[in-house]
């Protein structure tokens, strides 16, 4: 056995040297997973757990989502000990999941015992209450209770995001006095990147960046290496604003207070750029008309399912949109040539307000549009509108008369382009402020109104126009 | 006149006291800008030197934001040395430059001087040839090298993003000896996370983070500490690349190496955050049919114009689609109702398009969709396509029939949205991955070629199969 092992040991190192996980253009290579699937078919767990120690985290995160489901547990259960449970947190919620449920509860709460407190909760959010208590129940008492502590806050919740693992020091100690206390403890974070000065009731008082420690003599009192005006959050701030702190002051860490101002745990920056990212990558899809959870294992009906709302919602309006062209049946009849130029207006305009809307919702995500330069950017919004309007209404009714050769509809259709785009600028930049302000989120819902503005503007005033100057009615 | 400095400084300690410069919400409060715009008419330097000595770059940066254009630059020329550039780096690049070209080059060259050589880059670059080459004439020639040479890498490169301050030691020196030599150096980083381990050829051997430092005695060889699996970047290397590494990799700092493997600067997280958010800002412009470079700070013509561009490709699609609608003249004279419907049928189309495309944009941008998985998430889209199409052509079908009350018209409507549905799903996840096979950004075309695939399909299938259905030839 023990043999086998030192066999399975070589042989790993043998395949990481002469294949790696990645090609040069960072890629998984197909060959590599192949070796990992016949190894978990055969068994050989010698091998299999120098492969998981040796990779990092990311990258057997990778691994695990290229393998099939029934052999991502196999690996796990094969690698015991050896499998860093952090490399679940870097995988699809979908595929975690399904991890999770297939693996003994035991298996599970020896793995969360041995990640630092913010990875734990994370990969224990995923699940439901029920297989949370059952793995929380296998881990000793003062885990179990911080653990809790942390999952109680509320979700996206910089309480849940903390790690409770930091270094809180007297205020009154010295440079020595820390570096002495961090040569001297067993069980400090696995990477940190300040410590903390605390009082006696565990206030926070301030933070010492390490490299304000490492410059200083060892008899300097902490207290002068303190930045008073250092960042702080609240376990209750929201992850969204905590990132925004953290990119606005270029932080890399951050004390989180409770509600009484003590020191419970710290956000590192790692965890806020999964936060940036998350955000952004729902601001794109909220956008796109996908559901913000929407992930790429999920399978066809969840997919469905969460974009078919959207759909049903897009359809309504478009039949709103047609009841417009529906009120002019008579008018299209006598002069078909409406019929055919009609979407042309209304789609022109659609998109004029999507860029108008792109740039407003992530400007309010970003705060940078707000109370104090709304009304210069609304302005703005609308020149633009009028400035396209013009050069669009020109463009069109050109194009219209050299291709129908009847007189009056080039004015009709240009009438209608420079109604229709400056409606859609004031659409667009106005609806997500308004969503904003009942606090409806921007990004998801701005789009269906936006576009119907311009549908319903455009059909009607191209109709309209046309009814009036033709005398069609 | 020390009698009025003294005065001003204790004015502006009592204004950040009583009024601070942000509310509760976070945004900037009105009367605060007012008192600082009144300061700058009266030209009293001592209370504004105070004001930007005491705040944050960030929010330095935002003030000059509120401020007036002709405000902005008083306000750097007054408080001289106190000013701190690096706020310059927080405002829109069209703020920066204006401010830049109307300060006196010997004025911007000292505040230059006192900035971190990434920070100093990111000022600089945003400058034309001729106005770069006028401040850098003014610094010391080492600075001025050392600039040089990192403005010669490409944009976007790390070897733009770098900064050329970092800490690097001998191999074969124990903790203590590192420790004691930070201590000594007069002239360290200003904020730095590891230090570097070279040879004597400033070759890279090896990263040692400071919290690794601090946990061991002073008598550990560093090579002890060093973590041999550390990822590195290339002054070359894309910052696109970069930021994904550090997202990946969860690093804080990262060495940057020339062509030949030597250490030249150091890329931290607070630059790789700042790029993270620009990539996520630009897809979702880019997305939205917004030049990758607008921004909130642009004016109303260099706005229109870039979004003219766009529109004017929109629009020759949109006629293009039009052309289509007009090759069935004769059926929409016959039957009215068609013109009236065939929009639903186009939009319904876009918006299922739009959203797989967002999906695959996005995934691509990440890395997430590669050769490894293409054809699944393919396959799965055409099924989501042809669910929803199924979905919806049973809707609108009784939709229409309860409308016009025309038989037969709902199967013609039905069949079309099908067509639609499944050639949007399939154009949404195939021309971004064809776009980014040619290497041309996904991001910025699809939008366009999936639409006009979707309103052609829709038009075409609609007003074909009710030809045939109706026998309107």
């Amino acid at each position: 056995m023990a043999d086998n092992a030192d066999e399975g040991r070589a042989a790993a190192d043998v395949l990481l040297e002469r294949l790696p996980m990645r090609d040069d253009e960072g890629d998984i290579r197909p060959e590599f997973v192949a070796e990992i699937s016949r190894a978990i078919a055969a068994k050989d767990d010698g091998f299999l757990r120098e492969i998981v120690a040796e990779l990092h985290e990311a990258d057997l995160g990778d691994l695990i989502e290229a393998l099939e489901t029934d052999e991502r547990v196999s690996l796990v259960e094969l690698t015991g000990a050896d499998f860093d449970f952090s490399a679940l947190n870097e995988v699809d919620d979908a595929v975690r999941e399904e991890i999770l449920e297939e693996l003994e509860p035991q298996t599970v709460a020896e793995g969360v015992r041995e990640l630092d407190s913010d990875d734990a909760v994370e990969l224990l959010e995923a699940l439901d209450e029920e297989d949370q208590d059952e793995i929380l129940d296998k881990l000793p008492p003062s885990e179990r209770d911080a653990l809790e502590r942390s999952l109680d806050y509320p979700e996206n919740s910089a309480g849940r995001r903390m790690q409770t693992e930091f270094i809180a020091v007297p205020l009154d100690w010295t440079v020595g006095h820390a570096i002495d206390h961090m040569r001297e403890s067993p069980e400090l974070p696995e990477r940190f990147y300040e410590i903390y000065a605390v009082d006696g009731a565990q206030h926070w008082q301030g933070a010492v960046p390490l490299d304000a420690l490492l410059r200083s003599g060892r008899q300097v009192p902490l207290a002068d290496l303190i930045d008073e005006d250092r960042r702080k959050v609240s376990v209750l701030d929201d992850q969204a604003e905590v990132a925004r702190l953290f990119g606005k002051y270029n932080l890399v860490a951050a004390p989180v207070l409770d509600v009484d101002s003590r020191l419970v745990g710290v956000i590192t920056i790692d965890d806020v750029v999964d936060v940036i990212e998350e955000e952004a990558e729902e601001d794109i899809k909220a956008l796109g008309g996908v559901a913000r959870d929407e992930e790429l294992s999920d399978n066809v009906w969840t997919i469905a399912r969460g974009r078919f709302n959207w759909l049903l919602v897009n359809l309504a309006t478009a039949f709103l949109a047609s009841s417009v062209l529906g009120m002019f049946e008579g008018q299209l009849e006598k002069m078909v040539a409406l019929a055919v130029l009609a979407p042309i207006v209304a789609s022109q305009g659609g998109n004029a307000a999507t860029q108008t809307m792109t740039v407003a919702v992530r400007a309010l995500a970003t705060r940078e549009l707000g109370a104090s330069n709304a009304y210069r950017i609304v302005m703005r919004e609308a020149l633009v509108g009028l400035v396209n309007g013009i050069a669009f209404a020109v463009i069109t009714g050109v194009a219209a008369v050299a291709w129908f050769k009847i007189p009056g509809l080039g004015v009709v259709i240009g009438l209608a382009m420079l109604c229709n785009l400056i409606a859609g600028a004031l659409g667009g930049i106005l609806i997500p402020m308004v969503l904003e302000r009942f606090r409806a989120d921007p990004a998801v819902a701005s789009g269906t109104f936006v576009t119907t503005i311009t549908d319903v503007v455009g059909f009607f005033s191209f109709l309209g126009i046309a009814t009036l100057w033709f005398g069609l009615s």
